[in-house]
């Protein structure tokens, strides 16, 4: 190569170093000073965000009124500093719209409040990165996957070095892992010639799942070119659980339509009652079959830390696959999702790399360490290591008394809604969800589900409380998550008395009482009817 | 229902409220002075952390040695409070096997120097969630996308309203789902029946991308369903960009054995070089054939905030689809990918709801905000507001001058290289990636590449620098990646004294030079040989 050759400079552009001034103001972004201050503003807002107990659900604020206030907040100054009071108001638009988890008064959903270490963790982790798929860019990210790989191998019965974990981002993306590890395994030659009709000449490849199976599940059989259509949907039982029975029927009934099932999806906590399907019974069903079993225990997986709950999910060390979010029940920062195989030699058949020309054969310990193979991104966040910080500091026993508690205080909001005349609660809970609904007596059947989603609306605006909505069967029911252990008995009470009272101005045709927020807000019920989120967590 | 129907308790349990006590070790993990005084201790941390201004690589240590450190500080004490120095040891642990991205001996890889903002502002996001695919949850973050996407449709030049941009975890999720889009809409019913051979009728469906494209890209043929047999190489021109000739010759060889290719993906900002492909062309090329142009930008779709750099990147305009990576050359912590569609309508056939039982049909201003419909993740980070927190803070020009810094640098770099007698430059850089080999007159021709392998790993093991190394056309050279703006000229002509040292001990047989950390472990040349992370970033 010819040595003289020069870089190519804009000819309009003055060479570099003859304009260094030019280069000055952006270097104030990055400086320690500018560090210090966020750092301690951000501090001191967490802390009051932290110490403040008043009850709170959620404050809705239309999105074009927060359109504007985003926008206000940028000035594009040119080249100036670190403008503290901007900073400040940022945070605190930021804070209000954000999810309450904190307050005893957020029952909505399958948010965590999460163990503040962990998320002070989170800061280091941005400032300093240890990008985790590969062992020289993410080191102590990709030896503490194992350590915690240990830790649950332990609490599955699994014996040490027979099985892999993977931590990735999203049970979305580890039950999409997980069930092309299952094509790629059983519908051979998937992954080079592409899917085909022909499967493995068994019938048309298709994925089984419950009828209360999330979406993401069903999401992957078209991104996976299986076809939305070759999904075959396993009925439940009153418990709103696969019934084994109704799903080997509905097997059977696939395999005559042409369908091979190669993989049954069951799910460890559904996002509607936070029910657990017979995991050892799908195992065997699926086993029988010769399908992969995987089993989606976002929710409930954590149940393994638990001496007292893990019985509930004793399957789980049946399956093939199966993954857990420590961002939803094991309270650190979200997406930290671990992603379990129960043979360690399928763990890098989701992304064959023998196919790519990236990854060496050559097998040296640090290889051996590394991510990269068995998950699917390139760059990933180090969650794994604010799991294991809190467990380092503080003990699996942690984790296992907050699911406890949780679950116990779910079942004693079981007892005290049953408890009452003028409630009907829906099921036995299983986890720390529980579906129930408010039925006074001036209210006809068939004005039921229109009540609830009435008094779901009312709650939210009133901004002190914040409940779900679930339609189960056909009918809208309310729904509580607790995820706080924050959240008492009384709260419980309390809130009931609050139904009650929205319930008597429904009937009295009295408004809608709004919270302090939302009363900048132009009536939303109509909007907020959409049910979007309603089953995604 | 039943309402004396009571709850379940395990018979062996005391029921809730009689062992309140066993509950109350738990909550000191969640108490406001923990909070307190660990955001203290990481404050002061990264504030040692970002004033250190030795020029560092990276010190690797053994995975079984850290295996053992990390495990010596899992001490599951039960239901003890804070441990304040454990905790510190943790953290000195983590910083000391991290990336060291602030240091201006780290030139390895395409790792950010995180503007500090968006670091301290992912404490706010890890405590106070707002998941970010729905409206309810994520309000701010829902909104900002629409900011964010308004300030880079002026800079591509699209008309407001016109095109849609998507907030995502990582380039190669951004990839998955553009390349999904193309699928969903160009092979009528693959979502719905599953992708099959036929395709659209013109023959078997095949992708099209770079011989230097990511492998994130080749990824998503297996994982799509395509195939990877299905995936159809452009050749490269003396700039490692895709020839625009070779890739009408390739394309039509394809179609001459059967291939439909439907998609074709370019790369502005190869991983080896940096280089961009001829992007006009390429989508005249894709769209002559009705096939979906994507452009993997994932590096220098960054260019677009440039008034002199984003002519490199004018036919991004022209793409069907293409994502970047605030991540990288913006300046803010993992994982904050922006992927647009130039038409607004496509944004959504990804992941087509209509059949999913989670999306209400019912159109309404909240749900025109929200991203649930168009991004692969249920529970999303709220990253996009890191990016525009500092945009608020310190404007465009902020980002455009760092980015300019870093090419003129990598120019500077260059010219310096290309001057000396015993260095050769690979190319002329588009960007701020420059590959280079060092070549002492003492040096055989059939040894060269073998020196610069051997230089990587001793300057890699001497932890003051660190470079990467990649294969060019089967010859291994040097390769530098400049994402710092503490760098500067002198530190170049530091690190090329350096590497003549390095190459001196070579010659003359002297041992590596360890750093301090690094003499803690055993020798790693061998191990460190695999080259697995160098064709990922």
């Amino acid at each position: 190569m010819d040595n003289a050759m020069l870089c190519l400079w804009p000819d309009q552009e003055p060479r570099f170093g003859t304009n260094i001034q030019h280069y000055v103001d952006f270097k104030k972004a990055f400086s320690l000073q500018t560090f210090a201050e966020a750092a301690r503003i951000v501090s001191d807002k967490l802390h009051g965000f932290l110490e403040d107990d008043g009850i709170q659900g959620v404050s809705l604020e239309p999105p074009l009124a927060l359109l504007s206030a985003a926008r206000e907040l940028m000035a594009e100054p040119e080249g100036a500093g670190f403008n503290a009071e901007r900073f400040s108001d940022i945070l605190d638009l930021y804070l209000r719209t954000t999810v309450k988890v904190h307050s005893r008064g957020y029952m909505a959903r399958q948010f965590s409040s999460v163990v503040p270490v962990s998320a002070v963790f989170d800061m280091i982790t941005a400032m300093a990165p240890q990008p985790a798929s590969y062992y020289e860019a993410g080191q102590l990210a990709n030896v503490v996957d194992r350590v915690m790989a240990d830790e649950f191998g332990r609490l599955i019965g699994w014996k040490d070095g027979s099985f892999a974990m993977v931590s990735t981002s999203g049970a979305s993306l580890a039950t999409m892992t997980a069930v092309l590890a299952a094509r790629n395994s059983l519908l051979d030659g998937s992954w080079e010639d592409g899917v085909s009709a022909e499967g493995r000449g068994r019938g048309r490849p298709a994925v089984a799942v419950g009828e209360d199976a999330h979406f993401s599940a069903l999401r992957v059989a078209g991104i996976l070119g299986i076809g939305q259509k070759q999904i075959v949907r396993l009925p439940l039982n009153a418990r709103r659980q696969i019934d084994p029975e109704g799903a080997r029927a509905a097997l059977d009934a696939a395999a005559a339509r042409g369908l091979d099932v190669f993989c049954v999806i069951g799910t460890a906590g559904s996002t509607s009652v936070g029910a657990i399907d017979p995991l050892v019974a799908l195992a065997e069903l699926a086993h029988a079959r010769d399908a992969w079993f995987h089993v989606d225990a976002a929710h409930n997986g954590a149940f393994l830390v638990s001496d007292r709950l893990r019985a509930r999910v004793e399957g789980l060390a049946l399956a093939d696959s199966f993954c857990l979010d420590a961002h939803k029940t094991l309270f650190v920062p979200g997406l930290c999702t671990l992603l379990f195989y129960r043979d360690a030699s399928v763990a890098d058949i989701a992304f064959p790399h023998k196919a790519s020309y990236v990854f060496d054969p050559e097998d040296d310990e640090m290889s051996r360490f590394q991510s990269g193979t068995k998950n699917f991104e390139c760059t990933k966040r180090p969650s794994i290591l604010n799991l294991w910080l809190v467990w380092a500091l503080f003990g699996r026993r942690m984790f296992e008394q907050k699911l406890d508690y949780l679950v116990d205080l779910t079942c004693a909001a079981h007892d005290l809604i049953a408890d009452q005349p003028d409630f009907d609660v829906m099921h036995q809970p299983e986890s720390n969800i529980l579906c129930f609904v408010h039925k006074p007596p001036w209210v006809p059947a068939d004005r039921l589900g229109h009540l609830q989603l009435e008094l779901r609306d009312r709650i939210r605006a009133e901004g002190r409380y914040f409940l779900s909505k679930v339609e189960l069967d056909g009918s809208t029911v309310l729904r509580m998550v607790l995820m706080n252990q924050r959240i008492t008995q009384a709260d419980i009470a309390e809130l009931l008395k609050a139904i009650r009272r929205h319930a008597d101005d429904i009937r009295d045709g009295r408004p809608v009482v709004r919270g302090s927020h939302a009363v900048k807000a132009p009536p939303m019920e109509d909007a907020l009817r959409t049910g979007t989120l309603d089953e995604a967590w």
